[in-house]
């Protein structure tokens, strides 16, 4: 598809057909081009963690929700997606490469870092991933992880605890769904959110 | 472009062409497309000051570079660009959006949020910055501002203390430059980074 039309029809799909998996070469495609995202200092600390058969995905979904939670329609949308891919930051990769001869931040100081580019660009590679799903045709979710259930998700995926779970995306054919509430709120455009050679009040 | 195109060709370019500007039509499409990102509740907290005269990026400049610095050909190319946008963050928006009444998480604790969604989302619309300027055959950068420069940017272009500057795109179209030291790091595959089924050691 032409980049424009990727951008505009990029949403967030949350009802996925069960029937239909994930094509393995776009799922593929889909992991290349996350590599694909820019990183301070070429740091690439990110990692993946891709859960597409029903053993591994209910490993997920059981350490996040609870057995006796009533049967949510919009949950259940978003459990038939055929692939998860836990999205995971690497701090120390970042620390480490500024602490290289090149960059010499040798004390390792989270205080150098006036924002945590490890997430920003887990996040940049995230985005990747939701396009090219929709480049392909398929239908993608990001969505987070409550701070309670990072321990459970860490423990049943064997996540190590120098990686931070940025959030989870989901991939599949989409079926016709809900839209998100949040869809309510006004879209902020281009011309809200710039700011002409200032930012002003 | 195709976007599998847009997403191989996309660099981090360091040297622009001075005389060519980015047309206006160019500049408003990358800022429509940056609202095209995903925001955590369509909080959409972020903000980007657009810096395109001179003047404009002289102030960027001068907070950020001192005097007597020499002449460093790496920065003389990058200030060659003749269009610089700082993206801003807007954590406030998101506090205050999931204490709206269908998220409910009135205390406004900071505690909840595993991660900065409001960097990571303002992120993702930096990158479609940055791809968009691909996709119309210009070169684009993503650099952070370092942390003590902060206060002065802040000061320089009347950014409230409520954003958070998460870093700069420069945009221009781009002269053959210097390639990042960085890139002689090893680029880690789609494979390297993917781990299937659990992330294991």
């Amino acid at each position: 598809m032409e980049f424009q039309s990727v951008v505009r029809a990029r949403r967030m799909v949350r009802r996925y057909d069960p029937d239909r998996p994930v094509p393995h070469e776009i799922l593929r495609r889909c992991l290349d081009n996350a590599v694909r995202a820019p990183s301070a200092g070429f740091s690439q600390g990110w990692d993946f963690v891709v859960l597409h058969t029903d053993p591994e995905r209910e490993t997920f979904w059981s350490a996040t929700t609870s057995d006796g939670a009533p049967d949510d329609p919009w949950l259940s949308g978003i459990r038939a997606a055929p692939v998860l891919i836990v999205c995971c930051s690497h701090k120390d990769a970042y620390l480490d490469r500024y602490a290289a001869p090149d960059k010499g931040w040798t004390d390792r100081d989270e205080a150098r870092w006036p924002v945590p580019y490890w997430d920003i660009d887990t996040g940049m590679a995230s985005l990747l991933i939701l396009l090219t799903a929709v480049d392909a045709g398929l239908g993608s979710l990001f969505f987070g992880v409550p701070a309670e259930q990072h321990g459970p998700v860490h423990a049943a995926l064997q996540i190590p605890v120098s990686r931070t779970i940025i959030g989870v995306v989901a991939l599949g054919y989409a079926l016709p769904g809900p839209k998100s509430p949040s869809l309510r709120r006004h879209r902020r455009t281009g011309a809200d959110v710039t700011h002409w050679g200032r930012f002003g009040t």
